[in-house]
């Protein structure tokens, strides 16, 4: 195996896997996600460090030009880590990396990670699933205009009862919010953001569907709505 | 901190988070769920284990007998893992251990763990999510019998267009099927079981939904419901 896809969880770095530590401490390249924080970046101190959220020329680097980097990394003798936030196979479009991989014939390996989905609920006490108050839960990007054409049916899902963790909406939460309500969703329904969860900089605020669009809130948000959105268990993890 | 409830991941010694092979080789006493693996527990040789699952007189130990127990040890100087399958908080009811210990104020904190609802599909190859083909997933469980009366709305889950994750759904899935289908889902669409996810019993078994109710499974499976479930990327880690 030559290009490792390694989830880096949510931040904390007492929260990668054992697996992940290992391969970081001995891999020559780390090509890493904008938003992997310095701490994890630093258990990779002999890596020559990639930025994939960096310009290649003067334009962003597109997918297609990572993938093709990726391959072009896979062929050369390094061991390389692909160090994505959360999971690889949770948004992020690590599924696309593996195919391009798989279609080239580089070996790889997935490494799978604590994905925001679940650790962000949980840093502001929240269980996703809880006896009497959900029994499913369902993760989804709020990254798309609600009001415009969108992949996302959230009338539908308001239908289902399961708890919702949306990832990238703060931009649309307003509208996502009224889609909610039209879609059967009572408008006390408790709504918790978790602003950079896991991290020194986690900031919890708790309203719900009829007032989430008038509150202030701060990319990179996870969403949490539902019944168990109102729950407050252990406020905060305590990993020191 | 006295009572730790920690994820235990999918069942390889790999995927646990570092944060939690620190608290297994320091603490006293492990509370475990049956299915933590046997190489999972060795990372605690030092500590007394208890099987959760364990009778307790002549019963199988009830929820609130475990959460009593819990609760006391918790009073008790010494340190407590409550080492739990997967993650706490995605079913398993680790919401109700931590509202028993918080309720009882006994100190405590929660620890992620990868969801096996997330590493049975990456170990089978499947991405969760994926562009032009699943932009949300929803995990929920399979145990209740869907010809009763049961608190999963299978059609309206139908109706999302999200990846479905089922757990624990090996003994009902010919009746979950038809209902998917009754809610709109195409009969052809893939099915992917996973057993025994992340040990060496791993065994993937790939269908679709009119068919999956005439294909022997065993449990414990995870059921992936959707056009991912056809893919097949990195068949299985090699964590060697």
């Amino acid at each position: 195996v030559t290009v490792h896809l390694v989830g880096a969880g949510p931040g904390d770095p007492q929260l990668l896997t054992v697996r992940a530590v290992e391969l970081l401490s001995t891999c020559d390249v780390v090509v890493h996600d904008r938003l992997v924080p310095a701490p994890v970046l630093a258990l990779a101190p002999r890596a020559t460090r990639i930025d994939a959220g960096k310009r290649r020329g003067g334009d962003p680097m597109a997918q297609h030009q990572l993938n093709d980097l990726l391959v072009e990394l896979g062929r050369s003798s390094s061991t390389v880590v692909r160090l994505k936030g959360g999971d690889p196979f949770v948004f992020g479009r690590g599924g696309e990396e593996a195919e391009a991989l798989d279609a080239a014939g580089v070996p790889y390996e997935v490494v799978p990670g604590i994905s925001s989905a679940l650790a962000a609920p949980m840093a502001a006490g929240i269980p996703v699933t809880m006896r009497h108050h959900a029994s499913a839960f369902t993760v989804l990007t709020g990254h798309e205009d609600p009001t415009g054409d969108t992949d996302v049916d959230w009338e539908a899902h308001a239908a289902t009862g399961a708890t919702l963790v949306i990832l990238m909406g703060v931009a649309h939460i307003e509208g996502i919010a009224k889609r909610l309500v039209v879609g059967g969703l009572d408008p006390g329904t408790p709504v918790t953001a978790v602003h950079w969860a896991c991290t020194d900089d986690q900031r919890v605020t708790r309203t719900d569907l009829a007032s989430v669009g008038a509150v202030e809130l701060t990319p990179p948000c996870t969403i949490v709505v539902g019944d168990v959105a109102a729950f407050d268990l252990s406020p905060r993890l305590d990993t020191g």
